[in-house]
């Protein structure tokens, strides 16, 4: 169950409202990094966790610290709004200036949601909840988890970097620090489950004796010459689940020309393929 | 640039034809775990990759082989649909094996390809390319991969344990040990960039001096009552990364109640909002 | 900003696990009736609502509201899923109810989360968030919810009429009962903004001088045939929103033959259309 | 059964050609508030309707009057296009103005359509067939299509606020007309159906004694702090269905810790969790 | 501008109601081959047409004509779902046929909608505009429209084959009927635009001398041995626009090994890519 | 099976970086008409071809080639966005040409790849695989082809004709040329598949005696005033599948007032329609 107040989990301000930037802040609410994914990954992880209930309660406390980043993010989307231009003045079909932010915007931004954010990304595109990851696997969610944090704070990095603005960049120092901890807090749970070598190869339920042996630590390679691909520590030392060794190898078809043979009749094929 | 020959990387053997298992294998196909998804992944993180260029001949190395996968999968769908019905005989609407059948199928398998294999998932869900993760931060990449592959061999052990065909048992074997390779593969080359410690917070390019360093390594609390959340790894002893130290914390909102002002004139609010 | 406990809003029982009602159940979780569509909508419609902050407030402490059903429909949904087959044994092939259950599932519960919920609807389809409607006109953002609220609680009757197990029959008589609140809380929202005389039509702020006011209130027909279209409440009376009468009228094309002209060179077209 | 003749529903005329004013004219075509939407939402809930006949022959109608305006709009949007750039010459790289107009189009207006309109939005994202709201009840189709012309309305203000082009603003001026009309029809439908009193709740045929009566018309509270959220007209007085009377109460929950037990053996699952 | 009456184009009756039958029909409706694409693609396709206004016209009109069957599918579709479950007694739990088929529909089909037909292809997922294909060349947009009509009547006969319902088998005589005229008719309007050797290469309006001549008619292979590809009648002859001689030829890489050279500062990088 | 060199099929040399040009390119990518579709489509194709393998081998063949077309757009991509803006600075705020840059390009282009290539359109809208069309019916397959290359090749001179840089048309002359084959390959199939008269209609192996021949060779007018519809090659002579003579006739409704009669009770709808 939820709960919320009228506050913002950190303070938000925009000295120099900029439409272009508010459009780049869309992709840290509605983009595949965003804070609605994070937010609802998750929950739905918690939602779907067995085992240990201290999964479930951490995922669900920190789906809550996340849906806060989307309300601090859509407030300062909105504060940098403040100044967009409403109208395309013939004056200003000759100012290259105001036509520049005009065109600059999501527009989506101006006529759907009236100089609001929105739940897209920083190219007007809505964000698709199939982004959600939440597998069952408690490994695997926290690998999803930790793959999220990074694109996630490199995404803030960038954005920080884009801007000048003083309140923006405080902001940002914020997010950006709580995506270190956040990408430490998977990796963490991922050690308590047993690291690298305890909890790989996911899922570490199923028995290796029933995969074929051979393929399980060798860099194949798919080199038109038949050479061996570049070499690296994937190709020799032990493995980084310590249950095998890293081999390099040159891969040929092992299987057969594939042949459907013909089509069914009543099957809407062609008759010549009958 | 690419090349093919005309043969099946491994043997693709279906014993005994089942439609259901079909609609299953999609996922393995179009499913954001599935092979469209790391071929295209690693193809444009190949395409992207700048600095050493061992990365971008390593994954486009990997991006080839997995082509290969989905061709083997796509045949084994249509091997599997062999055998569904084609019609709906008014015999039939009294039998219910053959309607269980039809009805548990994804109808475009048959409707719209004839029974053969679809880029979609196993509910008919097509694709999405957005799932295709290539940040341009290489370590990144390389987390995105990590996760892809763990939900990958999550899914094809989930497939093995759900059939008895000898055929597509043996197939699986293959595919679950080259998803143990590429678990490790990926986090080989994480190793190579430094591992937990060097790589981490990524992107490591970015100067923690600039985070808001109090919350870079704190579990924050967002429980209701303002107790102390779920203990673990992540709240206490060193960080994973190595550069801080776990802290625990009830949150308490720092910022101020967000308020937007009276809407524009001519931004199209009620008079109300103005 | 947003907390959480560990419990759920309302008790969540399943008596007898049904698998196919699991299905059904993910419409209200991830159909565009369902609750992660309410819970963003109001949401976003608080972090972009300008003028009195009481609205904001309000939408902001029902989102919190919603975020609580998610989470008690995705308990609803793994415990229906207790049960379900996970192989398709030989002997099962031969046994239509085992397939039948399994090809009556979403097969990405099992596959993708592991008989856990997932943010899709009843045929697996993602949630995709432009079904958030948040205008930054507050009365049209009331209409939407009404809207949602109405196709929200018949979906909640159809899921309660296709039900006997009396723990998902208590649990959805709390739904519904709160979609009965819901759309009496959007129209007393509504009303507060004046109501259908007041606040339409929306935008209320916009001049109907500025319209075509022989169009605004007249039922036109485009009866192949020219006649007069059906009559109702609509074509004759006062108008609703109390500023015009309505009238009742055949319409006849009033624009041009649209011509734009030959394609310009160099723009990709057929010489034939330049 | 549709027809067509070849002429424009009311005249569209452009003075001046403004390639970002069609970018923005896409929003009211393949946007969600837009007349793609409008038309086929009428479309299928006319195809759709149970009971009398009236209702389904009205939705057809206008309908037919929306495929209308999806064909102004096109035309409107194609004439705008008139004189976008078709080249960036080396000389433009240096021309901010050229620049600034060609990257403010939609490119696929460009590069897909060829200077043509196309079933996108404003930012140049597809139009998705999920926004067609036709749920079976006639009540509920109603406050979709009050929802659906109340955001309509709020766009088309917003587009003609935008524009000083004489032809825009009077092809504009039309269909806000057609949108207050619109509003008032169904709001006159809804009227028909019974109103506020007679309608609702949505479905009004689901008796009202099997849902949970303390939770029908109290306004809940999420506050952290156990306080009562914001007052209101929906939290005391007479309901607006007249069935009831609004509370305001804050809310704890009733509910237990959710626990899904352990995960299944052949899960896909880590051991951790079983 | 579009004109309706309250008649089917064509009889439409079942004469047994099929559920599953409906689900199957859906694709017909909203599937990439259905009946929505094509209505929308010739009326797009019209909107854009420039040059001789009378494929305008023609594409209009049978825009027209398509919207009605889009009107007599869904009207199949609903006919079908007559006698479809709505509840799944307990009893019914142990009668897998009622299972069978209540697992066998598109949910959505009695949850969102009621028990009648959406915008949705037969597996539930909803039509995207972004099929419409209309490209501003009037020859291009005709290869769609074979196309779009050669896969629609393979669809209908497909669900031809899969019914024997007598009613049912009629209308889609009708329909396929239709397809084949319409394949008939785009290919008669590309035989008045020259036909292959005066359409193609399409668009003809660019120079051929701009294109790399040694290329233009070359079958090349990439057979992982160097050897030869598969000979037909595209590896020797006068080529179909009889602008050139079929060649064939294995293909090596002309191109350099690509370099994006290093990481930019500030761009998110790791600094090991810097 | 696939496998890769380390090198381009065509030398992508970008003269002077135009960051507008990479957003244009991308269209080239994760368009509808673009690589990703082609080589995805052709690869399903081959995938699902039965009959004479002759196709598969071809179909798999070319699928490689337009893989490395993809590598050669990726790379043009990344090398056109060499010099992009990554900041907005306070004094880029004041300089349009700087914004303009900015605003005009994919932003996701720069936050989400870090300045490289994405499987997304000129727009930012992720490539979706609904739009690989593989029917099962060799014949339709190529149509679709010919349409695929048809707007691909005119993608390809739109581009063309936007850049000056002699290295990205060179790169385009490539392109280009190999659309023009293309469009000839799948002409050439579908003649020895019989061509028109073979051929058609799709698919060839249905009787036609099962469809209603008086309206399989009819152009049909659905003209409001009745009149007949624009003559052309379409109304009149030879059918272009040789098998009938073409006529032309205004049309009628045939069918009947559709009526579905009163709601089921317990189906979620209004009282008053049952």
């Amino acid at each position: 169950m939820f709960y919320t107040d009228n506050k913002l989990q950190y303070p938000v301000r925009v000295d120099a409202p900029n439409p272009l930037f508010a459009r780049a802040l869309q992709q840290a609410i509605g983009g595949v990094e965003g804070e609605i994914r994070v937010a609802m990954q998750y929950f739905f992880q918690a939602c779907g966790a067995r085992g240990n209930p201290k999964f479930r309660d951490m995922l669900m406390n920190t789906a809550a610290e996340e849906l806060g980043h989307i309300e601090m993010l859509a407030t300062a989307v909105a504060l940098n709004l403040e100044g967009a231009p409403l109208s395309l003045q013939e004056e200003a079909a000759k100012d290259s200036a105001v036509n520049a932010i005009m065109g600059g915007l999501n527009l989506k931004n101006l006529l759907s949601s009236g100089l609001s954010a929105m739940p897209v990304d920083s190219d007007g595109v809505p964000f698709d909840m199939s982004h959600i990851y939440a597998s069952g696997n408690i490994a695997a969610d926290m690998t999803a988890n930790i793959a999220a944090e990074s694109t996630g704070r490199t995404l803030a990095v960038r954005l920080y970097n884009m801007t000048d603005d003083a309140g923006m960049k405080d902001m940002l120092q914020y997010l950006i620090a709580r995506d270190t901890m956040h990408q430490n807090q998977w990796m963490a749970a991922l050690e308590e489950l047993g690291g690298a070598t305890g909890a790989f190869p996911i899922p570490n339920s199923h028995p290796q004796s029933e995969e074929k042996a051979e393929f399980s630590y060798a860099y194949l390679g798919f080199q038109a010459d038949g050479s061996e691909p570049a070499e690296g520590r994937w190709s020799q030392g032990a493995s980084i689940d310590g249950k095998g060794e890293f081999t390099i190898q040159p891969m040929a078809p092992l299987g057969q020309v594939p042949d459907l043979g013909k089509a069914k009749p009543k099957s809407g094929a062609q008759s010549e393929q009958m």
